[in-house]
């Protein structure tokens, strides 16, 4: 199976801790990454991770809060003190570029590649980006200031071909693409040779959506029907909900009630308040609604694809 | 003797690394503490540093290279998120507080307390900081662009006044503040009693300099001659001074060099190339030409103050 994973940057919230470093992480789809949310410390996390920083083109930035976006000018950075040349993509809600303009202007003014801004509308649903595998869409959250999730969806491949079947039939190769896409054979004697007979299925394709931060939002159930991995912001435990409530953020619970309610098949949770030296209460508080539930950590590899992580 | 620390924060240049921050660290005078440069990640290696925030109320910027002040949004987000309400003061090379500007109207709108920029001349040496126990001025550096070290000078304490003795001549009270400050004493009879009879002499005041970034400048000797401790950038090894020359930075043996010039008591050495893996080959060159020298690390505390630290 190609290669779909998330790596965790830093899972804290706003408040620096010894254990977390704010909001960053980079989904890897066939060795193409995508980094969600830039915190501060998000380059050092890129190296410890191993990671190609070469590999990384675009940056999705959720809202225009600090912990999600400070480390972005580290990062512009480092790109041109290696040499980078290729465009890197910044995704964000409306207002970055022109916060950056100065700070491009006067740190980045002599780096040897392009930084293209790009907005989206935060209200609806729109993807962000497509191509032959991948097609990534923002989902709208409830947070203080204008706020977006993200949806990635791979892009379904075609079944495969059997090759000792084919063969056997004498499929002609330019009949292979149809019968990959599904169409049944008809040898030159009429005879129908159904697609089953021809091809074993594809894996289906994998989804994962990130949805932070943001207040428990039940409209996005809908949105993230069905996702191999769901990461969800817990900033709080139960007996912080009214808190939660005043900060659209989530507890715990509510990150789980989303993972049951959208029918996903796991759960990570992360964005974790400073106030938990020990996240297991938030971990217990989920599992209790949504047994297949995770704590993020930092340096966190998960599979988004089912199973293989001992750590559900 | 009272305080007088050094702790590195982080001690990489410009590039990131698995091993090193880049440039911060914090002097702790007396239980005040005193930030010098602010890379990314410094508000994360604070709170490993286990001191005390609120202890800090001034940050110097020594050049507006991003490696060196991309730390300052976070720290001064994190400060608000605790609740500050003293002015924090900000001290840089001109331009600072204007690249801030737009950043503080959006991302530090509602702080609870006010954030200072000063700024400093930077082609001559300036007293920036003056109060009962400490006079911090500026040095003048050579790099790419406007830079400035410091020097932190404590200041000479009086003599302690030996109880005993004092007793003995029946010394009136309001005498001893004129003792204290090397004055002799005349007894009711015309006895002279000389001040070094009543006295201990107090500790030496400690002089700690900070040099980064710069290339090799002997002009600097002068300023921190005698310095107790001296922190030198050694961005390179022997065999890159070129490139050493090239960027306006120090090899190791630059930085021992200026140490033996200026007759510092100790040397610590940092603001590494990413190219090190092992900086011992740094280490070799500085104690080669100054044997005082140890290398800066993450989370180190030195004594500024002669003797007590093994790693010289």
């Amino acid at each position: 199976m190609e290669k779909f994973e998330l790596h965790i940057l830093g899972c804290g919230s706003a408040l620096p801790t010894t254990r977390h470093f704010p909001s960053s992480q980079v989904v890897n789809l066939r060795d193409k990454l995508f980094m969600v949310d830039c915190g501060e410390g998000a380059q050092l996390q890129l190296r410890r991770s191993r990671l190609k920083f070469s590999r990384l083109n675009r940056v999705f930035i959720s809202h225009l809060h600090g912990d999600h976006c400070f480390g972005l000018p580290g990062l512009i950075s480092t790109f041109g003190l290696l040499g980078r040349t290729a465009d890197l993509h910044i995704h964000s809600p409306h207002g970055l570029e022109e916060l950056f303009a100065p700070w491009m202007e006067f740190f980045h003014k002599t780096l040897p590649y392009k930084v293209l801004f790009h907005e989206f509308d935060t209200k609806r649903s729109e993807v962000v980006y497509e191509d032959r595998s991948l097609t990534m869409s923002t989902i709208p959250l409830k947070h203080r200031i204008p706020c977006c999730g993200f949806l990635f969806e791979e892009k379904q491949v075609a079944n495969h071909i059997i090759r000792e079947m084919t063969d056997f039939y004498k499929v002609p190769v330019y009949e292979l693409n149809r019968i990959k896409n599904g169409a049944d054979f008809v040898t030159p004697d009429g005879e129908l040779i159904p697609n089953a007979r021809l091809t074993r299925p594809a894996e289906p394709a994998r989804k994962y959506a990130y949805c932070s931060d943001t207040a428990f939002h039940p409209q996005i159930a809908e949105q993230i029907k069905g996702a191999d991995l769901l990461f969800h912001e817990a900033t709080f435990a139960q007996d912080e909900e009214a808190r939660a409530r005043e900060t659209f953020h989530s507890t715990a619970a509510q990150a789980a009630r989303m993972a049951a309610d959208a029918d996903v098949k796991r759960l990570v949770i992360g964005h974790f308040s400073a106030r938990y030296e020990d996240e297991s209460v938030l971990l217990d508080e989920a599992r209790a609604v949504f047994p297949q539930t995770m704590l993020a950590k930092e340096n966190l590899c998960v599979n988004v694809g089912a199973g293989g992580n001992r750590d559900f």
